[in-house]
């Protein structure tokens, strides 16, 4: 063994003895994969990986990602003993509240973790998220500053979930280069022995997505540097390296089994595995003074490194003045001071379109403005109207376009917009129809964990589909998505309102924001003299009739304009019915119960319309007040025809006001 | 040509003609797919199907399955020429209003329509579980009798969709040797050409799945034959079948474009189309008489194959009267009398127990009894206690046991319980973690519309998950999962609740319930003299404290205990409260508001308490009760320190409803 090697073993040993302690002193957590994985870590991260552990955020770092996030005290072990701002107090503080080592890891929760992992598969396609951003970065400034690269440990688990199928696939699709991911194949999973269910020939599956494949032994550290090497040499397809390891390395009798996976190793042996691997029982947490003067070393190299690159930012802002102005303004991601009112006078004149047009005219404006909104849709394009027309495909070799195929892999499309969303310097939007946003789903949720500025465009937003039927009609969906914390859904009524909803949601750097947009055409409405268009980031607003006289009915999207419908079909009839838009009810509610009383009182009698479930509207209209929608699955017919059928016309949506305005309630 | 092939040739373009006359008289579809696919559809069906109009039900019939739903008029054309109960009025009333020809296949809707297809990727993964549920009925009963055939048509789309991953990866896993998917690679998608995201070796893939693959071209209808002819052979490996076809063949200007993927091809395409295929313009929906007969001769020897069956099923049964017997009760899904007393007996008396380990108790128990119950896990069977302990694993050669291993593989998991489901004699079940429930979501949203009888268990139901984090405690799925029309959602709180939990869920043969599971121990509740266990069923019950005095506390699942405790410490202070629990929003809420008023009286002071999202809750306590939950996401820490953080003990609930009573709300 060189010496390189035996300092390296060293090190990674005490991955594995510091990821064990953790554990044990937590008494949960994963010890399997840190046992087994320490290796292929220690490696990538000693002597490939390029990070500044005193400048975490620097745009030329290589990127490290855990996609089996439950083995987090491996990357925490790496993150303390490479001189992140993690204290060992942390490790031994792991899963505990408020610890900086939670259970799995968490962006911007902890120093130098790239990405929040732990639901299967995410980290894969966040990472192909990322890998792709750097080749755009680097297309769009600098081949030599950016197209950094992608590093992670995939597990079997990643790898039997769909959405690593799509983002694989996209991945060999767009020739990702930069992308070298580590499978962890020690053939256990959770449950039991992998081939219990999992036969397949992975190599070969990767083969046929068009990837760079090479299968080691995963605990030989020659072999592994040989393959990490031949992976970053091979820089036109992402590699996957099939890494064969034993899980729970060195644990004499848990090693190699699912026990390991995810309990802790106990007292006894826990001891057995430290004099397996020649280790003192005690201290815990012992770093060996070699192992730290090893990392430091390291790190000195890499802050060189660092410099160099810093070096060289300096000498290309210098030569590429106007670029580097692009690239800082993408980075701060600030909306030019004109963006409002250039959106507000492409949208607000027209009088009648469906909002998805509208968006659509949006992104023309948004991609020229905007040098970092980019983004696509799951082979809906020409239906979600998200292609930007004076841009082409992203694709090998045009890395420098804005349209992003992304195919029909809905679930992957926003795991990589999210992966784009961790470099903060992008707006990236994914797109598909309202009803498929539930195999979106598990990624919104992340966007909205991690605090991620994911743009997710859902068109086709009510049984107004029509003639494709209840397979197509979203009915759950508005309000399934209301209850994902964090996230901002807007349902806008009009050109003004589809301009401010995307804002609102550019404005917004720490959440991600849904915009609901319908198929069909909507008219634009008409609002009192004082109105602001900022009043649409309130959430909700006086349409019409400001006095409160006989009720107030609430609506969203398309049914705005047919509640003003109503209103004047009621009005002829004498009743006076106040008209309130609330394109996003995160928004209103988030207001003052003074700023909200002056929009909907509670006194009032309350009605709200939507054409989706009803739950959660009694927040809005109160137990007593009426809500008006749809809590049934839609069906096959001309939109019209569903609207007469599901009360939805003005006329069958006065009888119904009127009904409940004599009722009493 | 030979006579044979002229005349299937002539089938298939009556199958064109009266897809795109469907489709441009609904002014509303999809004409490519038909035009494109009938050769391949026509084959199938003609020389290989195994069916009965007449009796459509047919326990020996093959399945076909549309997994590319949009291209529903191919399955209808092809319903009426063989003359199932679907007229030629019903192909004249495509996509209208109660017609049986909806803008997507949907089961039971539509005679002969295997299951309901259009959201990409279901119909593959449903007909995987088809597919599946034949061998397990093969094994349990007779090789000869069952084990039939599963035929599909699946698109560019189907593929690119990770559930498709998941299923084909176990289709391969588990060699079902009686799935032949037909792949019609006709290089365009509904936006584009594919190779602009999908360029993939789809062939390569499958054969690394473990798959039967092989390449034709799709207009050849003797190498279909041939292809077909030879995947039947192939029985120990399902076989894709790759066919080069051209979108839209025989549109002069559309065909092999995506503008013929959705579109009607408007009236001067129709008529050149039809010129192309020298058809008359009109009539309209023509069938001309030598196809007719043509089709008749099919059907007679169809019928004379379904006549043997029934007379072998009938020789099988009076050889074979035990099975027979077991087979009958299977397939009525009845439950033995005794069920309900045996689970009671066996679950009531447990003092204190995770409901997950209860729902363990329940799962064995149910094996025993059921002979249709079975399923598996996601790879947590150990986590979700799923696992049937005298049974083996369902293999190849082992397609008699019970326990499905699905791998880490949620979305596909979900869509085979479901293609089992819709065999209609199983009682199959699918578990994960309730925070991936997110991962099922479009699947359960199918099983719910399709009205299948799907069981999905999802245990670790809360932030009492503690250490592993917010990525998995779940927050928002309870809410989310009621949202979703036709579910019932079942959170039971002792061993009682879990057993009249799942019997509610087995009597419902209807539709799918989610039954969620506590991962920390519950005490048994205390209930009074009144209670029965069909309480459970009605969704709600008086737990404690049957005289509302000062308020009524609702609560769910692990709430429960802690509201009983709460009450216990307000009744020391002076206060007197309700404790309703209510396993079942969904119940309740379709009691009498009579029977509702019962237990939830309106004129109380009402509180909820659900370790989740507030939203929804209002329907039961009203826009002035008090909703206690979780409304932002979990943290990693111990379960009680993460119950003291966000208010879940005892003592902190009493505090909040002593405030609020006092409040004077």
């Amino acid at each position: 063994m060189s010496a390189e090697t035996q300092e390296l073993t060293r090190l990674a040993n005490t991955v594995r003895m510091l990821s064990i302690d953790g554990v044990q002193q937590a008494n949960s957590g994963h010890p399997g994969l840190p046992l087994g994985a320490a290796d292929l870590a220690t490696v990538v991260w000693a002597e490939f990986l390029r990070f500044s552990p005193q400048d975490p955020g620097w745009l030329g770092r290589d990127r490290f990602v855990l996609s089996a996030g439950h083995g987090s005290m491996l990357l925490y072990s790496l993150l303390h003993l490479f001189q992140y701002d993690l204290p060992l107090s942390e490790l031994k503080n792991f899963r505990q509240w408020q610890s900086k080592t939670p259970g799995h890891p968490e962006f911007e929760h902890t120093v130098g973790v790239e990405c929040t992992t732990g639901p299967l598969g995410q980290g894969f396609a966040n990472g192909v998220g990322i890998a792709l951003s750097e080749k755009m970065l680097a297309a769009r400034y600098s081949e030599e500053l950016f197209g950094n690269r992608v590093y992670g440990i995939v597990s079997d688990g990643d790898l039997m979930e769909g959405i690593t199928s799509e983002a694989a696939s996209l991945a060999g699709h767009l020739a990702l280069g930069n992308l070298i991911y580590l499978y962890d194949d020690n053939k256990i999973s959770l449950a039991d022995k992998t081939d219990i269910c999992f036969t397949e020939n992975v190599a070969e599956r990767f083969l046929s997505y068009g990837w760079h494949v090479q299968s080691i032994d995963g605990h030989d550290i020659g072999a592994i540097r040989g393959a990490v090497q031949a992976a970053v040499d091979e820089r036109s397809k992402p590699s996957l390296i099939c890494a064969r390891t034993i899980i729970g390395k060195g644990s004499p009798n848990k090693a190699g089994t699912s026990d390991v996976h995810g309990s802790p190793l106990g007292e006894k042996e826990l001891n057995l595995t430290k004099a397996a691997y020649g280790w003192p029982e005690e201290p815990r947490f012992l770093i060996p003074e070699d192992v730290s003067a090893f990392c430091s070393e390291i790190i000195q190299q890499k802050n060189e490194s660092h410099q160099q690159w810093k070096a060289n930012f300096e000498k290309w802002s210098s030569a590429n003045s106007e670029k580097a102005k692009a690239l800082q303004a993408q980075t701060s991601r600030a909306l030019p001071p004109s963006l409002k009112g250039e959106l507000l006078s492409a949208l607000e004149p027209v009088k009648s379109a469906a909002t998805r047009n509208l968006s659509g005219s949006a992104i023309q404006l948004l991609a020229k403005s905007l040098p970092g909104f980019v983004g696509g849709s799951a082979d809906l394009e020409p239906s979600n109207k998200t292609l930007i027309k004076d841009s082409g495909n992203v694709l090998s070799g045009s890395f420098g376009e804005k349209n992003i195929r992304f195919g029909v892999r809905e679930h992957a499309m926003g795991a990589i917009v999210n992966g784009m969303a961790y470099q903060q310097c992008w707006f990236p939007y994914a797109a598909t129809f309202l009803v498929f946003s539930d195999y979106v789903r598990p990624a919104i949720r992340l966007a909205a964990l991690s605090h991620l500025q994911s743009l997710f465009i859902f068109t086709h937003d009510s049984f107004w589909v029509g003639e494709d039927g209840p397979t197509h009609e979203p009915i759950e969906q508005i309000a399934s998505l209301r209850l994902i914390p964090n996230l901002y859904v807007f349902r806008p009524a009009d050109g003004l309102e589809v301009a401010m909803s995307y804002i609102g949601a550019l404005q917004m750097h720490d959440r991600p924001s849904a915009l609901l947009f319908t198929r069909q055409d909507l008219p634009s409405l008409e609002r009192g003299t004082q109105f602001q268009p900022e009043d649409v980031l309130r959430g909700a607003y006086i349409v019409a009739q400001p006095e409160v006289t006989d009720c107030v009915m609430v609506a969203t999207g398309s049914e705005v304009s047919l509640a003003c419908e109503v209103a004047k079909l009621l009005a002829s009839e004498g009743t006076r019915v106040r008209v309130v838009s609330m394109p996003c009810v995160e928004l209103f509610l988030e207001l003052s119960p003074e700023e909200r009383e002056e929009i909907v009182p509670i006194s009032a009698k309350r009605i709200s319309l939507e054409a989706g479930v009803t739950t959660g509207w009694e927040r809005v209209v109160g137990s007593t007040g009426l809500s008006i929608g749809v809590n049934h699955y839609g069906a096959s017919a001309p939109g019209e025809v569903l609207a007469e059928k599901f009360g939805f016309t003005p006329e069958l949506v006065k009888n119904r006001v009127q009904a409940f305005l004599s009722s009493g309630r």
